[in-house]
This record gives structure tokens, sequence and C-alpha cells, in this order.
């Protein structure tokens, strides 16, 4: 009997998305249960890219003014798609970078010292990744800052007590990811916003592991500023974004200079160009651009993201059943498959993650071993070696990728116990 | 008579690069001269970022640790073959970024502070693009230390006497363009190099519009960091790249900070991966860069800059011919077409640029209309409106090419003054 028909959930012995990603229909033996990483994309954000270089200006008369003015207008198309996906007020509060690392240092680095004197504090978790974790430890250091880290349960749950205890009066800045990237647990971001502005402080969100799973609304979470990856949404790598509430970036020097984010420049000083193009100078990725408009309708229309849940879920779920079932895996994190999001992080007792990932990845599995740019995190859970598994899935996911994550497990522990 | 014949140079009437084209190939009837601002790309290069994507990773029993071996790998490769281009001692000298402006912005932004003290100077010259003067003001601004600009002759000619007069012992750092992006001016580098280095200062160079062109190596320049483009090098948009010597990119502080770029990570510190990691923070664009691979390998190895040289020397002298018979033309910089490296600007008389270059535009000839990033040039070259007409020309353009720029130009003048 299928999952769905046990639980009424997606059914997901079908696969109706897999015909639709190369990489996968391609590799049928290939179990890829990495999206947390990168996610797989699907023909047409590829065939997006090229035909932005190849055919995207179909008439042959018109030159370069057209070229130009085409490409500018595919921007400015997924800007004010992106806007409408994270209910920007204006496409204007998009600014495009390379990735969601530097969505947040751009954050850190020209937001930031506006806001930080000596003595003030910036409140982050333990749970989050490197990106979101070593500016905000530079910021603090430049402007004498103290870096404030809130704690979760050993499950990865954040309490009231502790938002309460540390965020106050002396907080200018509070970040945090929406979706853990290791524990897979939503946080209560909602909850941490209305704290900081209680204190008058700014929300900053890593939304890098959210917008692939969840609606992710910039008003709804409360959010100031939002980050996040095209690559990780079945786009192109090299695209990131940052969202930024217009009278924030308004105040926010530009950190790049150069083309394309002036207004006029003489010998003596600039004047920048009014946001978002004031932060985004030289030339941009504007092909890579267009495919992320392309992923992202894949993901949120195409597919959609109550489907998207339904389906994860089931997946999750599935995929803790049978890891409950095999007596030398610890799962890290909730035992509760809803707290998960996609994303699995477990040991095998005695076996180094790195030998786990390599054994798998004979068998055609792939998952990630290592720290998981969450070496904090690792380092308080009490994590052995400062590593782990972790298997992360997508919509494009089925039961067979559930059953060979299952398999190859009790391979690796019948080799070395064998 | 063709130019061959008559000159010996390159057979302009014939071009065995277009078909290679997609977007030339397909547009038949589009004239395209705007290949300083970004280059068309040939099919392998387009084809090499959609293989990135999907398989790339031809063995299907192999999964993501393989994979992600593969990426890293494919990324090491391009960082060796741009080692080797550009003569550095080691690949771990070459960075990835994400365009021209941000390499040249690290080094602004990142090195400079550390040799920056009030009262230094920075020399750069009054021909640089934006992105290689605004981040030099405000490196100067930062530190307290002055701006000093480096005047050509009105035909762009920089004289020893004027290197000899700014270049002294105040000078930490000299940054100039190879070859200016509005008067394709090629710059005495190396003499700038060896001004910079007897006083004991670092020379930076903007490569931008000469790797498309020239063979660029950084010993026989005398340069200390380097930068360019992928897309105006037949590579896809969103990869740069900064070359620096290794002792110099050693002492250099990361700007950005993340995943990727780091050894290890506590609640209270981080420590910075060997460079070049140190310098790419997050998910790099590892399908652009190994299509800038193939990009540079087209260029390089399947044209090659001998006949690259001999091809855009034949197609200049054609163009500033048919200009010269053109009463109502006047060319901005040199007279002499050897000094252009595809680069001609100018301006129609008593026309505005936007209105030639929309005019050529409906006529098929995508030329570009502006300041061309460089108002500072303009304004004192005396350019009416600081903005101009620039036709640059690569390879793949031929005589046809430059008989419908002519003829485009007959026309804009006739539509004005019947």
């Amino acid at each position: 009997m299928s999952d769905s028909a046990r639980t009424g959930a997606a059914d997901i012995d079908a696969n109706p998305y897999k015909p639709d990603f190369p990489l996968l229909a391609e590799h049928l033996d290939l179990t890829f249960l990495d999206s947390a990483a990168t996610s797989q994309r699907p023909s047409t954000v590829l065939e997006a890219q090229s035909r932005f270089y190849t055919t995207m200006n179909a008439n042959p008369l018109r030159g370069l003014y057209a070229l130009s003015v085409e490409a500018t207008d595919a921007i400015a198309r997924v800007r004010s798609q992106i806007a409408d996906l994270i209910g920007a007020r204006t496409p204007d509060e998009i600014v495009f970078t390379r990735n969601t690392s530097e969505s947040l240092n751009l954050v850190a680095l020209a937001f930031a010292p506006s806001v930080l004197a000596p003595g003030d504090e910036v409140a982050i978790t333990i749970m989050e990744h490197h990106s979101n974790l070593i500016p905000w430890q530079r910021a603090c250091a430049d402007a004498g800052a103290n870096l404030i880290y809130l704690y979760p349960t050993k499950t990865g749950e954040l309490e009231e007590a502790e938002i309460a205890r540390k965020i106050g009066e002396r907080t200018k800045i509070v970040a945090a990811t929406e979706v853990s990237n290791v524990l897979g647990q939503r946080l209560p971001i909602e909850r941490l916003a209305a704290a900081a502005h209680e204190n008058g402080a700014i929300m900053v969100v890593d939304a890098a592991q959210s917008v692939p799973h969840l609606p992710v609304d910039v008003s709804k979470l409360g959010a100031d500023f939002l980050a996040f990856s095209a690559h990780k949404a079945l786009g192109p790598m090299g695209v990131g974004v940052l969202w930024g509430r217009a009278e924030l970036l308004e105040r926010t020097e530009p950190l790049y200079t150069g083309g394309e984010m002036i207004d006029s420049v003489t010998e003596t000083g600039a004047v920048w160009a009014p946001v978002p193009q004031r932060f985004e100078a030289g030339t941009q990725d504007a092909a890579g651009i267009y495919a992320t408009g392309v992923g992202l309708s894949y993901l949120v229309d195409h597919v959609g993201y109550p489907a998207i849940a339904e389906r994860e879920a089931a997946l999750v779920s599935a995929a803790m059943r049978r890891l409950a079932e095999l007596p030398f895996i610890d799962i890290i994190g909730s035992p509760d498959p809803a707290r998960h999001h996609g994303v699995i992080s477990f040991n095998v007792r005695g076996i180094h993650p790195h030998d786990v990932a390599s054994l798998l990845d004979m068998q055609g599995v792939a998952i990630r071993a290592g720290h998981h740019c969450a070496q904090p995190l690792l380092a308080w859970l009490g994590v052995e070696n400062l590593a782990c598994c972790r298997a992360s899935l997508a919509f494009y996911n089925d039961r067979h990728d559930v059953d060979m994550l299952g398999d190859g497990l009790e391979t690796v522990w019948r080799t070395f116990h064998g």
C-alpha cells in the first residue's frame, strides 16, 4: 500500500517531475539527496540560459539597442516576479547578488555599521550557516558591539524564554535562518522579528533553505532584510537575492562601486544611482537572472508550494520511518518529521560521515557529509568530529530514493560489521 | 580587391567564425558592433554551461561525492588554464569573482587599506572605466590619501613626462587600464609598472579590454594585481577573474565571509581558508567558470591571438577608412588604426549619440552610445553631452559589418539633413 493510500498525502511512488530534470532523467541510477546544497534544474532553466544568449532577441532587424533593452527588461521582469513572490512592496527592493553569502555580507558590511555602536548587540542563533555568522562576528568586532547567540533545545526548538532573555534594549540587529540547513527546523522568525522590533532592532532573515520549500512573505515574517540563492531553488548558480525594506536600502551605502551603479562621476566624486542599481556594480549575470525567473516559475507556478509541502512531508516521513528501523542510526534534531523541511541529518554509530558518504556514493546515493558550514552548531550539539551525514530531499525525489538511502545505509553498516 | 590582397592582412571578406556564434548565425541581418560591452558566445560555451548541469557527471553509478568532486575539479582546471594564459606562477593566484568591477573593488577595499596612509597617493589615469576609478576615490577618501590623475595627449598617448611627474615616492598604488574602453588605446603598462616599482608601489591592471584582444602576461606587464571578465572574452556573464601575486593575496583580508572560505569557525572567531578560497565565499558559479574555460579555449586555442590581431587590425583599418570618407564624423582619439584595438569612438556632428544609435539600430547595426562608464575622460576630452558613439569590433566581425556601419551612418545623416 502506498504512503498516499495510508496517509492521504502525496503519492511518492509516482514521480511526475523527474522527466523535467535532465540530470535525474539521464542518470536513473542516481539517488540525489543533496538539494539543500544545490538543487537540480529543470530543462526549462537550462534552455532559458541558452535562449538568453542566442535567440531571445527574435527580431534580427533590431540591433544592440533592442538587444540591450530586452536584456534590461528581462532583469526587470524577474525583479518584479521575485518582489511578488516574497511580498516586497516594489521591485526596487530586490537587489541581485551572486549568492546568499554576498547578500548577507552586504547587510553586515554596508548596512550594519550605520546602526552599530560600541556596547550594542547583534543577536543570532547557534543554528546559523557560517554565511550568517562570520559576517556578524566581523561586524561586531568592527563596531565594538557584542555578538549574542540564541540556543535552541537539543532538538532545535527555539523557546520563548531564550528569545526574551537574549533580545533586549541593547539589541540592534537580529539575524536568523528561517530553516536550519542541518536540522531542517523552521525557526520562529515572526516571534524573533517581533522581539527585534519591540526593541527598535532590525530583523535579517536567511531564507536560503526556506524559499525552496515554503511560501516566504517578508511582511508576514516581519523581516527587514531577507536573502536567498537561485541555485537552491531550481535556478542557475551565480545569482543571489537580497531584499531590503526600501527605506533601509536607501540609507545603505554601496559596497562595490564602478559601472552601472552611478548617476554621474567626476574626477573628485560620484553620485550613486537609485536603489537597487546602486548595489549592482558591473555587468550582472543577466542570463542567469533570466533563468532564475524561469526556475522560480517552475517551483511556484508549475509545482506550487502546497504540492511541495505535501510531497516533502511524505518523503521525510517515509525516510525517517526507514531510518528508525536501523538501530545504528542517530538522528540529529527533532524526532518529528514535520520539523524537518526536507533535511535529515544523522550519524551512523562508529563510522565517520565521510566514510558513510563515500560508501553511499558507490551505491549511487548522493548525500553530503561534513560540517555543513555550521561548525558552531555541531560543536554545541556535541556532534563527534564536528561532522554528520545529511540527506536533503526535494519534491523531485520519490520513494525509490528513500529506499535507496535505507538500503544503502544497511550496506554501509554491513561493510563495517558484516 | 579585398583588404587581404591590398595589405597582406586577414581576409575580412570571409568569415569562418560566424557559424560558431548562434546569435550571429541566426540573425544574419544583425551587425553586432558592441563587443567591448559584452562579446558574443560560441555555441560550445552555451553547451558547456548546460553540460555542467546535466551530463558532466557521465557515470550514473557515482553519486554526489563524485559529482561534487567533478565540479571542484572543473573549477581547478579552469583556474590552471587561466594561470597558464596570463603567466601566473600558480593557479592559487587566480580568484574567481563576478566581474572585473568586483575584482578591482576587492583590491581597493580589501588590499589597499593595508598600504595606504594619510598623505599617500594613488595614481590612476583619466582613461579609467568607472570601475577602476570610483573604488580608488573611496579608498583614498577612507585612508586620507590623495588620488592623482595621469592625463594623456588628446589622442590618448600617455607620455613619459606625465608618468615621471605623477608617480613618485608618495605613490603607493598605480592603477590603470591596459586598453581604454573608449579610445581603444593601449596604455604603456610596463612603463607605469616600472615607475610604480621604482617607488615601492603596487601596479593594478584592468585587463577587461585587453584579454579579448591581446596576449596578457602578468610578469611581462609587471602587474601585481590584474582583473578581467569572462563575458567580454566569449564566456558567460557572471564570472570575473582577479589575479594577484601570491604574497599580496596572502596578506589581503577577505571581504566577504561565510561558507567555503574558512578552515574552522567557533562562536568567537574563524580561521580563513588558504588563498584563493578565502576570497570565494558561498557557492560559486561553477557552471559559469567551467564555461569560461571553454570560451577562453575558443579564443586562444581555436582562433588565437595572432589571428585575432591580424583580423581586428584589418577590420579597424577598413572601418576607419570608411568613416574618414564621411565628412560629418569626428573620430575620438588617435587617427592611427593601429592604436584602436577594436574600439572606434566617434560622434556625428550635431546629432546626439543616442539618436545615432537608435537610427543605426533600426538598420540592424548595434553600437553603443553614452558615457561608456568613463565620464571623467569624456569631460576631460571636452566631448559634448559627455556622450559619444562607440563601435567595437571583434574577430567574428567582417567587411559586411563595416559596410553596414558606413551605410548606416550615411542614412543617419540623410535622415537629419535630407
